[in-house]
């Protein structure tokens, strides 16, 4: 009855379950639904950036060589011919001592040289004539925006998997994407098992204990960029699950059971994997919690079975199942970012197994620090709200003391790592 | 011509915008709706958590008492005389030597005060009945989960205000929030000012530009967590304007404008703010980019005018309405996270501004450190795309070398700061 596993590392099954990961699809939204998704191909410019030479200030543009008497005994005096808007052109010829008023932004009229900010000139009327006058010379070059100094046509600007943030969304619109090449968001199928689990608008009942699995892992796929889709709660027959799985699969990129992977009488997943023909990548990990973690993949779909406790849950998902989104999402740094940070806590119990620590990490004076959140016991839920981070403890012969340099995986980071 | 204006420190600005930041209004959403929003009230346990005694692992369920006398040459036997699953509730009454199987989860039955796991008890039939033995002695309390060790009934586990995060998800599931009562998004309605604007679609022409300033405020609004409404670009004509602001104002919280606030010619805003009735707070912040920001206020509203470069926009808005949105949002942090990082480049020139500077920060050895991307004129808009921190250079009279420290606003944090 008493099934024998063999853990294996913790890495090993990262990379057991990355050798299935799969590729992303592209699809095309409008550049109004794009922020929050991830790029599907690099975003390149479509023309110079600026895209003509122009005047970073409102001002007066000038012939530099026509301002090299100026000085603060000898003004030097410029007729002012035209004034031009943003989104205007000059339609003058400037000739020697002429200027042309120009706004931020505008197109230097050809023949000028130098922008004179506003309050540099003094401006005045005569004989009907606009009239201004500088006390200082200036060089040619002064106070212009040169076409495509900042971006030249064709640079690749941003690379393909870039999360759109405004910044990106920006440029975005500045090279005319109007649509957007984005990744698809992978659906992610989830089930819930247990028949401890009551509905969340079901009152308590002695023994049993409300659904917060579906609901928390429903939040992580968003977070990580994919598409949840809850198929409910399987129940305690097995031909009902395999049936509602075996279906289940059809619709969507990969699936996900909390709970029924352990070796408890009641835990039908692993004969479930058996009659669909699964190959199971590894179902015991040398870790804490989620050692019970069990992936297992059919057909190019991975189905994961996560555990039913909350915190080896939320743990088993960020380190499987959030890689394998992130890189249908053409994500070169899939993985969480890892940070090493100052342990404000003790551990002194050694334990054999790889811990991820549910930890709040915060920036005191440059540094970060970490500590754990509540008093992580696998079982416990509050702490899971306050956790920003894993503090990863490797497992071995000894404790760790506050003051130590550990290494954290953080939660919220939207960047990732390659590793 | 020339409006004189008269530059105001950027803390003060900011305290002048946060003196009518108004109030957060409630709305309902269900659970599943609820990642991401923000709490209206504090989230309390509706019952005790763990709701009762339980077990924290499959095994058996004993009177510790019973096991007093096991030991590796005395293995004391037990009558398993039942077997419940998680859910389930046991049924008899135990007496001496007499244990329940039990899963993960299961509710203690009475009598038994300890769990013996799985692994460590040894499991036979003997004439039909079902036995297990022991090799140590258990304490009472041994592997229990006990009822409210995690959470009592009535206790605040998550404050007003707090976004709604993956775990914050499943403490609202667990404690029944099938509804949930988070923040209303406040609608902020946006303009794009400017003649030389184009529309993402349109082909460039000679002097204009394509309009990226309400496509990148747009994403800004909703990384905040508020709710953007595009009115569209403003015409170069003040009576088509003002109608456009007035009418816009009647369907939204607050109102940006991009563009259309500084000294030329052609910037209407000022005189709108003056049509409208509106409460000029300040048309000019010490700091660079961004000083010819301005913001106004008529009946509650609050007129948010940052300029049409991307880059002062872009600071104009983490800045000024970011607070606004966060503390509508029940925050009581609603400004950008502030760090110290170390600085790895060189600023030379001083400058008498405080400088905003679209900066990269990184964790090097589990410390902060900040670069600038670009080149930080303030008329470039790719470098915005890899920003993830504003760097605070204070204005004064000395520049700032490689290696200082230097305080830093992080634009991707979701925690906030109080001050």
């Amino acid at each position: 009855m008493l099934e024998k596993r063999t853990p294996i590392p913790v890495t090993e099954a990262i990379e057991r379950v990355m050798k299935y990961a799969g590729e992303g699809e592209a699809e095309t939204v409008r550049l109004e639904e794009a922020y929050g998704r991830y790029l599907a191909e690099e975003l390149r410019a479509d023309h110079d950036v600026p895209p003509f030479d122009r005047s970073p200030y409102d001002g007066f543009a000038i012939r530099a060589v026509d301002s090299a008497q100026a000085n603060l005994d000898n003004p030097v005096e410029f007729e002012v011919i035209e004034t031009i808007g943003a989104g205007q052109v000059a339609t003058k010829a400037v000739k020697p001592f002429q200027a042309v008023r120009i706004m931020t932004g505008a197109q230097i009229p050809a023949g000028c040289d130098a922008v004179v900010m506003l309050e540099l000139a003094k401006q005045y009327e005569r004989d009907g004539k606009t009239y201004m006058s500088i006390k200082r010379p200036f060089r040619p070059g002064d106070n212009i925006s040169f076409q495509g100094e900042d971006a030249k046509k064709g640079d690749a600007l941003v690379p393909k998997g870039t999360r759109i943030n405004p910044g990106v969304q920006a440029l975005l619109a500045t090279f005319g994407y109007a649509k957007v090449k984005v990744a698809r968001k992978p659906r992610i199928g989830i089930f819930a098992t247990g028949s401890e689990l009551l509905d969340v608008s079901d009152p308590l009942v002695p023994g049993k204990i409300r659904n917060s699995n579906a609901y928390m892992i429903q939040a992580q796929v968003v977070r990580s960029g994919a598409e949840p889709i809850y198929f409910g709660k399987l129940m305690d027959d097995l031909d009902t699950c395999f049936a509602a799985i075996q279906s289940a699969l059809d619709q969507v990129d990969m699936l996900i059971t909390t709970g029924g992977v352990s070796v408890g009488d009641y835990d039908y997943l692993p004969i479930i994997y058996k009659r669909l023909g699964a190959e199971v990548l590894f179902n015991k990990v040398a870790m804490r919690p989620g050692s019970v973690t069990t992936v297992a993949h059919l057909d190019g779909k991975l189905l994961f079975g996560l555990s039913g406790n909350p915190s080896a849950c939320y743990v088993g998902y960020e380190l499987f199942v959030r890689p394998v989104v992130r890189t249908r999402l053409f994500s070169t740094k899939p993985y969480l970012k890892k940070a090493t940070a100052m342990l404000m806590a003790d551990f002194p119990k050694p334990n054999p197994f790889t811990r991820f620590v549910r930890s709040y990490v915060a920036l005191e004076d440059g540094r970060l620090t970490v500590a754990p959140v509540g008093m992580d016991k696998s079982n416990i839920v509050t702490s899971l709200a306050r956790a920003n981070a894993l503090m990863v403890l490797p497992g071995g012969t000894r404790g760790f003391a506050k003051g130590d340099t550990v290494e954290v995986w953080l939660l919220e980071d939207e960047e990732g790592s390659d590793v």
